[in-house]
């Protein structure tokens, strides 16, 4: 079973009152935003990112998620990250996500394209970042 | 290129202010709310799901997303839904989204299972709804 | 009672799947989404606001929601808007949100407080956004 | 200047990455997500509300925030809590925000009241819920 320690960074993403949907447990919508949240925080925290003025920024090209168990308000989630993929300008991420008690909530990826701000065509992803996100790439 | 009119079932739904994100369109994550819209939209409407008392509840189990072309404030999406496998107790919907001038925005799918409200636990899927998504599976 | 042709302007905002929180109705806090796209809406479709590079924005000083009756998915949502008080950098709208059978389900203000982008100062309201609110100033 | 100090209770709340709009800040909205947080929160954890199956749950009847400093992703947001009148069937809470480094950025109340799940018509605050909000009370 996997464990947040499968992963190289973890971030632990306080619940909201109205993550819960009328079924009681964490809208699905809302495990994509957790990913979201773990991506961008790690891109700005530790690759420098620059969400204002940076002239290269990270679009999402596609995303993926197959939900195990219910995340319930008010508890927080663990969420995982590791990059599976890191190209010149595109990268691949892996998240999971975990109850408090361990349970592996959801599994999913996230693929990430480097545009110019501007004209949002694709560069290379700048060297800090680069950098960052090698830290999270998984030893064989 | 797809169209709206792929899908036998169409839905505009509006865009908000904050679906923008600081890159200024709008986030990968409010697609999924769009999916999550157009498809419960259609099991309320036409196939009597009770949310609030019904003994069986659509569950996500699985959700995907390619992004194709960006969507923004204040312009409406038109979300076009299709059934592509209807199961005894899962349905897989496909889903397309377009921009106001028919853009083509995104491509996704996601897997409903109907659950139990109680014990969550499968079951089939309830004639009412079965009838409904049947409108929706596309004919060869 | 209230109507939205008490507004001089009106939208309709679609509700989504996830509005809907645990107790069956559109959260509290989705009230105030409907007043941020009501607003900005006109902004940006009738007073040419550039969110994107336009020099100056609004930015919410002050908001206000009188909950008056529940609203609920998939029901589209109305909402009314008019200009209370158009100061020199500021203005003050006033919302009331109704339910499709005419239901009068909130009432709010809202304040909006125009800066300069960069350095967030405050700034005359631009010339074109000006004579967008006039339009909503209720004549007495 | 008030503290986070100066409420009976604290909460921090993590910031989601879009939580931040186009301006590049927390979203006014977002703002009220957090006051419904914090006090859900406490209801559930120290009063023993049950959001699933308890008789009696409670429906915002009333908010309001005054914005007073940008709050921004990726950064935690602290949210105080104190009750300023605990009425028979109501609950009048007040909220502040505050950043990291202690800025004071959001001042808001909210009312609760509570109900019959069931017909939605007011009942008295459950006794273990009441004795949960009475140690928000400030001591004059």
């Amino acid at each position: 079973m996997p464990a947040p320690s499968d992963y190289p960074h973890q971030l632990d993403v306080s619940t909201r009152w109205h993550d819960n949907d009328v079924y009681g447990h964490v809208n699905n919508v809302d495990y994509y935003a957790y990913f979201d949240t773990v991506i961008n925080a790690w891109l700005i925290r530790e690759g420098g990112l620059d969400i204002q003025r940076g002239d290269a920024i990270g679009l999402c090209a596609e995303s993926h998620c197959a939900f195990l168990a219910p995340l319930v308000f008010p508890e927080a989630v663990t969420a995982g990250l590791r990059v599976a993929t890191l190209g010149r300008s595109s990268v691949r991420y892996e998240i999971g996500l975990f109850a408090q008690d361990g349970t592996h909530a959801a599994d999913g990826w996230f693929v990430h394209v480097f545009v110019d701000r501007e004209r949002r065509q694709s560069v290379a992803i700048p060297d800090a970042i680069r950098t960052a996100l090698q830290r999270l790439v998984l030893q064989q």
